[in-house]
């Protein structure tokens, strides 16, 4: 047996919002819970591309930041402990004769448990990249998909490329800071709320932003991973160089289940089919919820996510404690336990 | 036509917390919402019941007030504008030819909407009350069945009667503030926590606190709606009386559908049976959600009542725009209107 063999009741992938409610549910009917997650960070999408957005309609939160929301749900999972393995896809998952689940990730973790809940939203994501020769060599100095900190782009000048909400949105936004702006867009016309698209063609009359159209992305001039200019080209060919210390290309982003796709589970166009009763897969004690997942009436909301949750957590309750009946009682009754350790 | 017809696109019968997310999630569908309770305030059971109870599985909320929760979904609502009717209830549910419905409350409000949100809880709920001869006299002044303000019981004398949760975690709580408390129970034994059984018990050690058991109420002494004793009985109806200004009686509520069980709709055991892909009843354009909604699976949570609505929202608007596909997009992508008003 591998040293590095976990044995947990139930092991969860993906720890964006779902996934993180998922640890409290399942804390709350006393299993405990490995977390796995191909990204270096809890939280997900929400941590990994928005962080700083706010959303509407969390129920109780008429609008949190993404990062706020993951850091009280992270919270509220804390007290039972959860153990999370980041950075690492979940590369297999295989089933023992005694009906428990073993996964194994890219760092080669295994963790052995009676339940497996996939919170993989749309799966493992990246970025949509231009195709611009060494442009690897200025990704993460230079070169953004996505905006963490926007403090970290003031006084810069900035290419924005891309022609949808994330270019706009954070063309406007970075405008209040940055030194001088560039929009550029293969397009004359953007898809974004008018309203914004209003704003950013005001901000464009003034010097502090330029509006690059239609251009598409052509070349990176800089070394040491220090971008001093962009080139970019009409639709004749014919190139300039906008001075620039950062390209933030939104082009998008790809998703793909990964793995996940060829175990077996029913899918339908890349999610996975469950019962709504318990979000149960085609594959027993596995069981899929948040956005990966797929019935009749389904919602892409992060609060329909929380109540598949919910329900695949008291499905899974028996497979754990099968000789046990259950004495289910309201938060209300009992609050949290100070540490799930007993 | 009588004057007081109002005309609207969903009437939502019950301002708890899953009926005051359902009009946020309506109007997030650009519909709008009149909001029929019985109780004279906002938020059911959380607002009337438990206001200063923490709740701990409320997603994204390692622990918030039932008030607290209340205000804040009130808040989420507010920018759609919702026209609530309190204290009244639903006394009339009738179907017009032309599909729509008409409510009609106890007031003689009437409500012509395009569909309907049963979001009623466990139904118009009281409190048990002890048969005791002229109660009526004290109730709000010195017989309480709830607890809605602890500061109102410092310095008091306190009678708490019951045995379960809500009798033993008051008497430990107003122990903190009370100037002496008696807690009467008919059985030698508490079903409680252990923790808190054996918290009690220890209190009762003190002057603070006197457990009178086996015991139960026998009568009230008192003018003018101040008490100043409360009598007992043991069970050989030996009777003693207990210096008193004030009677706490936890003996659980009586809950009942009242009109909603005549309306012709599927039940289950005092519950509304729905489709688990919509939040539909077995009316067309009647939709149930939260506590009184039944359906395989079902979780008795605030957080699957929140689900249930979004789902009762999505599919009620063909309903109300029966012409136009739905352009649906993302909290994040466009946030919340300032107004409804368009």
């Amino acid at each position: 047996m591998p040293s590095n063999l976990q044995t947990t009741d139930v092991a969860i992938i993906g720890a964006g919002p779902v996934g993180l409610f998922a640890i409290f549910e399942c804390g709350m009917l006393k299993m405990r819970c490995h977390v796995v997650d191909s990204l270096d960070v809890i939280g997900g999408q929400c941590a990994a591309l928005y962080p700083e957005k706010p959303i509407y309609d969390i129920p109780g939160y008429p609008r949190v930041m993404a990062q706020e929301l993951i850091d009280r749900l992270t919270e509220q999972a804390a007290p039972f402990e959860p153990v999370y393995h980041l950075g690492q896809q979940v590369t297999a998952l295989s089933q023992s004769e005694t009906g428990r689940w073993r996964l194994t990730t890219a760092k080669g973790t295994e963790i052995d448990a009676a339940a497996v809940i996939i919170a993989a939203g749309c799966g493992a994501f990246g970025p949509n990249r231009p195709p611009l020769t060494g442009i690897e060599d200025y990704e993460g100095t230079s070169v953004h998909y996505l905006v963490q900190r926007r403090e970290d782009f003031r006084g810069k000048r900035i290419v924005i490329a891309g022609g949808g909400d994330s270019a706009v949105d954070w063309a406007l936004s970075l405008a209040e800071l940055a030194e001088k702006i560039h929009v550029v867009h293969r397009r004359p016309k953007f898809r974004a709320a008018p309203e914004s698209i209003d704003r950013l063609h005001r901000l464009a009359e003034s010097e502090k932003l330029d509006l690059v159209i239609p251009y598409q992305l052509a070349g990176l001039q800089g070394s040491g991973g220090q971008l001093t200019a962009v080139e970019v080209a009409d639709l004749e060919g014919h190139k300039k160089a906008l001075p620039a210390d950062v390209l933030l290309p939104f082009f998008g982003l790809s998703m793909n289940l990964g793995p996940i796709a060829d175990w077996g589970l029913n899918l339908d166009h890349q999610h996975i089919t469950v019962e709504p009763a318990t979000s149960e897969t085609s594959a027993k004690g596995i069981f899929a919820v948040g956005d990966i997942a797929v019935y009749p009436g389904k919602l892409k909301l992060i609060l329909s996510g929380f109540s598949e949750a919910a329900m695949a957590a008291h499905a899974i309750r028996p497979l754990v404690y099968p000789d046990e009946a259950l004495h289910w009682e309201y938060s209300t009754t009992r609050g949290v336990p100070q540490s799930a350790q007993s």
